[in-house]
């Protein structure tokens, strides 16, 4: 059973679920898992994990558009973990809270072989309401936060640090954290949670959410729940300049930028007559990307169709 | 580190944390986690897995006299773990969620060879506020909801439905679901969480918890968070008929229902004069087993000290 098809048994016949937090009444609640082997490579310090557990579920209240408020993490380490790891993890946790303007408020901890989180967040709607996934119309501006590509280079970058740290003898098998590579990767690794950004969008983003799974794979799932189809302009989707320090290959960079996933930006619709006003309110950077289209059109990039792949938690 | 440094390491300096759910303006969350080598004995059915990963979250918003709003599960399990599995457990949380008027609203599944949950519940305080562990004032009657010992029956349970099995050649290692000490085994298990005691209470109790690690620890707790100490009368402890039909001896029975723990009952203080009427306004029942007193006096069971003891996660 493959984790797609075991959400959708989760939230099998339950009037809440299925975007990519839960509303109740004006709350908003979101809970997310992440593991060594797939989200924490080698070289993610404590501290980035903390930041990154939690920040992954403060994403999701951003993606509905509501305030976050408080966020929780239950954290299964093995017995090495000792205190100065548990308190540099809480120092994540705690600091991308606060950038957000959220309180952390404690959490549990067990002990396990592989190295796992469940963070859980909670957020206030405004009076807009929650943003969905479903309501994109043919005609509305395709928009983007932030640059992308950015926990795809990170990835390439722990991989280095892991090649520097394998050409000393006396270092083989380890990562030292010290190293340029491996510190560049955790500082792409430590994303802010477009809330701020996400709030602006509420009262004009016609769908939106967040791009866990990657771009492409976002385009197909706002397409299926809204029954539209999108035009992406390859150009015009900004690409991390960590991306190109780590390739020099267009179609790379793209793919990158695209498939990889994990960077955490927002992906919404607005109709065309608000954009330059909701670009203006959001305090980061929103970035027209393309348009809806009729769904018969498909999701196309520059006119090609763009394959609905991306990164698969617990695959790759 | 035990679970118990960890957690106040977790709390470390975080203004909400430290009680049995956190507090940010009227919400209070919490999580919690569960595993298998020590909460879920074989023999427990996903159904009632479920309902006690969910119940335990649930029970901590009782704790806090708030009204419980909303639950989401993140579950690990092994790969043998299929579609029928998922909608077992998944049906058991959304039946304890209903048990307390509680929406339940999703959550997430991930691989992991040891079957594992992390729950996490937010609730919703009443115009009383949120019931903390260190009102507690000498004088005051101490209180419980429920009878004792119940999960500490189950566990004797399952082990006999294991015994049961091991004596058919043909059977040993497993343990039928269908198995009569097993099955009632898993009925204890589902305990109610006190959700409705819990905002009758809040009006007038002092100080409250829940006996997650049984009623001898819940005092000492309860005693060190408000500087008082407590004398307990034996006798009128609520005792579940379950423990008088697994051990004849009273001074096991009074071990299985102080020391053991896991009961997600509430234990709490409530002024002398108010007793009476949180009792009748209480839709479960409320029982009075002693009373509050300075902190010189200790922590007591008719004039004995009641050792600070009971179940420890991850040590049985």
């Amino acid at each position: 059973m493959n984790e797609r098809d075991a959400l959708r048994a989760l939230a099998a016949d339950l009037p809440h679920a299925g975007d990519d937090a839960a509303v109740v009444d004006d709350t908003v609640i979101t809970t997310d898992m992440l593991h060594e082997r797939t989200d924490f490579p080698p070289g993610t310090s404590r501290y980035t994990a903390g930041w990154r557990a939690v920040g992954a579920s403060l994403s999701d209240v951003a993606a509905m558009g509501a305030a976050a408020t408080a966020a929780v993490v239950a954290v299964y380490a093995d017995a090495d973990f000792d205190e100065a790891d548990l308190d540099r993890f809480v120092a994540g946790a705690v600091d991308v809270c606060d950038a957000v303007d959220a309180a952390y408020v404690g959490g549990d901890l067990d002990t396990h072989a592989e190295f796992t989180t469940a963070s859980t967040a909670i957020g206030t709607l405004t009076d807009a309401g929650p943003v969905t996934r479903s309501g994109a119309a043919p005609g509305d501006a395709l928009c983007v936060t932030g640059e992308w590509g950015r926990s795809a280079a990170a990835l390439r970058l722990f991989d280095r640090g892991r090649d520097d740290a394998a050409a000393d003898a006396d270092a083989i098998g380890t990562v030292d954290a010290s190293n340029g590579a491996v510190e560049r990767a955790n500082e792409l690794f430590r994303f802010t949670p477009r809330v701020a950004d996400g709030l602006a969008l509420a009262p004009h983003a016609t769908a939106m959410m967040d791009s866990s799974d990657g771009l492409a794979r976002s385009l197909h799932q706002l397409g299926e729940a809204s029954e539209v189809g999108f035009e992406l302009d390859r150009d015009t989707l900004p690409v991390h300049p960590a991306v190109e320090a780590v390739t020099d290959d267009p179609a790379e960079r793209f793919e990158l930028a695209a498939h990889f996933g994990e960077d955490f930006e927002l992906v919404c619709t607005v109709p065309e007559s608000a954009v330059d006003r909701v670009a203006s309110d959001c305090p980061g950077t929103l970035v027209r990307v393309g348009s809806a289209v009729a769904a018969e059109d498909g999701i196309t990039v520059d006119g090609d169709p763009l394959p609905d792949r991306g990164y698969t938690h617990g695959t790759e």
